[in-house]
């Protein structure tokens, strides 16, 4: 039985989602990719309550998957930034994005496109630059809005 | 706001986790791509209660992720399978494996292998084999027991 949680499961992937696998935490780790990364920004964008928020956070930040910098002292204040386990979440995101794309499209197109930085390429389902080739690694992936939704 | 639920947010992977963010849904995935195919199969592999998981199925068949096939009139019985719009989300089950395998790590090593069929190379992090460099589809991949723990 796995009661409560996972953790009992010699799965990885019942780890991993004992991680990433609560409601919200895959589009908090979203917007952090996306630089929403202050608390109540992420409150706005996500629409969570702040204790849920805060929890997720806190739980993100003990597994080493998001790292809390501080940006003001007076109030004490906080920003959130993936680290680089964090950052290799970024092709799971990637591939959920894909998927949704495909089977949930918009009628404008995709919301967002995954674009090679520096090369304007698309990312492909194998997480490759279609037009160079490269294979992508989370830091070289862009995910801007779309210009053709934006627009309209 | 959110509210209850994503689907008013303008954005795939949101999207995406309104069909397969659900606490149990990956889970059940991963046992199905499996072969665990039946109902009480599935309660005795995950834990599950079985009201939670008929409600977790239905909705991945009414989502057309998961075909739903009787196998024995009486008394009545199905089994479940993943359709080409669910085995699409093997490579983010995969990638998530990989994730887990990587910073959770079990003392004996994965305890799965993902391997190219009929090949016996591994999926890389971009979902190629490394041994052939074959760009691997989801029916191309086996996840065997990892021979090391099932020995230990």
């Amino acid at each position: 039985m796995l009661g409560n949680d996972y953790a009992d499961q010699t799965c990885s992937i019942a780890r991993s989602l004992e991680v990433v696998g609560e409601r919200w935490t895959i589009l908090i780790l979203r917007d952090l990719f996306l630089g929403v990364d202050r608390f109540d920004a992420l409150v706005a964008s996500l629409g969570v309550t702040r204790t849920v928020l805060a929890r997720r956070l806190a739980h993100l930040v003990d597994e080493g998957v998001v790292e809390k910098r501080r940006y003001s002292e007076r109030p004490e204040r906080f920003s959130y930034h993936p680290t680089a386990k964090g950052r290799e979440l970024m092709g799971v995101i990637a591939l959920l994005m894909q998927w949704g794309d495909r089977h949930y499209p918009h009628p404008a197109g995709p919301p967002r496109l995954l674009l090679h930085r520096g090369c304007g390429g698309g990312a492909d389902d194998h997480l490759t630059c279609d037009r160079c080739g490269t294979r992508l690694q989370p830091e070289d992936i862009d995910a801007p809005l779309n210009p053709a939704l934006a627009a309209g």
